[in-house]
């Protein structure tokens, strides 16, 4: 039951959009079996049938929040425990021309955690050879290319071709679909000419008007480089410069929380042995992992994934085996300021709650 | 002669500070054996003590431009010939702090173009093998270090140590000298308070009003590299966005040019044996090098320099034995629209000047 709950969030994380798992734990009588229970929301609202439980409408706008700033939620009363956690698809940048712009863009682009894909139809430009840091390079007409890569609410498009007429042609192609960002190179003269001619042919202005372009953050860039990263910094705002949709219009930073996907593959698997789930609820201080970093501990000493190695995992994992053997759940403090490691470079030093929860 | 006027442009450079070339040709008689005459010029005016010379008014904001666009200015009339060359320093990126954002940050530096240095005073933080693009890594304690570093108007300091209380020490060095752009990395709250404090100790308001700080452009960065972006992209925009003081304020987009040392060693030592030196006064369209590249030719074959090789260099060549054998100057277009191998990425197909003149 609560595993289709996980099962729906990696397809939701496949297409390219935002979801939180809402977990509720019954406070009061921690036997009661019904718990904890597992529900999907994506940014249209809760996706999970079953819905007899009755959330309260400020618990919408908490879901709300923790999809547009990536900040995991959690609370606690003394009938029940909430944990909010959003789940954000792995940024991809589609970088549509191979040539002098694309090659550090690429670069500059995978070291900022991007999920990188170069398209060119030469193949002296489109090859991997040129584009180590490319997860995928394509080598493909201008036309033909769009077949091959998926644009989706978590794609970050640059059009760089070399020539005006293939940008076009290119931007007609990614304004068919919902992007987390599009950018086009070019002068504003140049611009404003391509932008004329598409309204011309019928297309809105409004969306004409979320294109960037001229592309890139004003900083007088010059060489292919600079430009390179005045374009990769306009990405990165757009990744994590949010407009809040609730109350007054107000711009918050995005965490963009990374996963675990093996983790998440797990817990998407109707298993019939029992695991316990360890996940960060909250963090101070310097701490090896953040918020929403999970481990699970399986009854016969297996471990998945991880909430930060050595100085964090031991003590945890042996509550996790007592739930597993005589249930319920339990919320635990790591203090790590014993070890004063700063100097060292160590990245232990702080203190974190975690929840631990039989699933 | 002129040679002083090009060892004191390379005293100019090892200081920080931007110089212009001013290179007069007579066009009436070019036998006079007075021309080309060459003068230097500094922010601050003319520099070379000769100044029997009489420069009009306009000429100076001509060269003032020249220095602030760092773009190469070119004019002839039938009495006279004017070239201004723009030199500027190599720009320096001092990073003061060798943690988790000096990382990323040093690497973006050196791909920018920039000549880094790392300072930190834990060995474990200060080397090479930390900073493998890095030109200088200084392990000292930051107190002494800024006996090692020279800070003048074309270095860049950025100032992200592992506590406030060092990176306010760092400040208090840095504003003893005249930067192009110092930076400190710290939240809101803290940065007021290092500036208070500062305030309290006597200094000026106006000169703490220049540091960025907090440091970065506000594109919402949370990963160090997203950090590094910000840090590197603030820098950049530093380097190429600059106020002229002619006319109403605008701001123009510095060039910023390269220069080829060993030119300019050659050109700065008074040699008998004379040369050729032919400059990229203009081009249009794909060219292999800008405005500004010098190449020399000497009697006997030897050639220093490059104004871009093969596809331009050869029928250049002949012309400067030519004037080195019967003296004079002359303007030749050197046109590689021929050559149309944009498709294949080669870089030649534009059309260039450059001035042949005998030094």
């Amino acid at each position: 039951m609560n595993s289709s709950s996980y099962e729906s969030l990696l397809n939701q994380l496949n297409e390219g959009k935002k979801a939180a798992i809402v977990t509720i734990i019954n406070n009061e009588n921690s036997e009661n079996s019904n718990f904890p229970r597992k529900f999907l929301f994506t940014e249209e609202g809760l996706l999970t049938d079953n819905n007899d439980y009755n959330f309260p409408d400020a618990f919408y706008e908490k879901v709300q929040y923790a999809l547009e700033s990536g900040m995991l939620q959690f609370g606690s009363s003394e009938k029940e425990i909430y944990l909010i956690e959003p789940y954000f698809p792995e940024p991809k940048l589609i970088v549509l021309g191979g040539g002098h712009i694309a090659k550090p863009l690429v670069e500059f682009g995978s070291k900022l955690g991007f999920s990188v894909t170069v398209v060119d139809d030469r193949p002296s430009f489109a090859n991997s050879k040129r584009f180590p840091d490319a997860k995928n390079v394509i080598c493909e007409s201008f036309d033909k290319c769009f077949d091959l890569i998926n644009l989706n609410p978590s794609t970050f498009v640059v059009i760089v071709t070399r020539g005006h007429r293939h940008d076009m042609d290119c931007l007609k192609q990614v304004l068919k679909h919902n992007t987390a960002y599009t950018g086009m190179i070019g002068s504003k003269r140049r611009v404003r000419g391509v932008m004329d001619q598409l309204v011309k042919e019928g297309y809105s202005k409004e969306k004409l008007d979320k294109v960037n372009s001229p592309i890139g953050l004003d900083i007088g860039a010059v060489t292919p480089e600079e430009i390179a990263v005045s374009i990769i910094s306009q990405v990165v705002s757009y990744r994590r410069l949010v407009n809040t949709k609730n109350g007054r219009k107000k711009i918050i930073k995005s965490n963009w929380p990374e996963f675990d996907r093996d983790v998440l593959l797990a817990l998407s698997k109707e298993e019939k042995e029992p695991k316990a789930i360890i996940t960060i609820i909250s963090t101070k201080g310097s701490v090896p992992r953040k918020e929403g970093a999970k481990m699970l501990v399986y009854p016969h000493g297996k471990i998945l994934g991880s909430i930060g190695g050595g100085c964090s995992e031991g003590s945890v994992i042996n509550s996790a085996r007592y739930i597993l053997r005589n249930g319920g759940h339990q919320i635990q403090t790591i203090d790590m300021t014993g070890y004063v490691a700063e100097e060292e470079g160590m990245v232990c030093g702080g203190i974190m709650d975690v929840l631990i929860e039989l699933f």
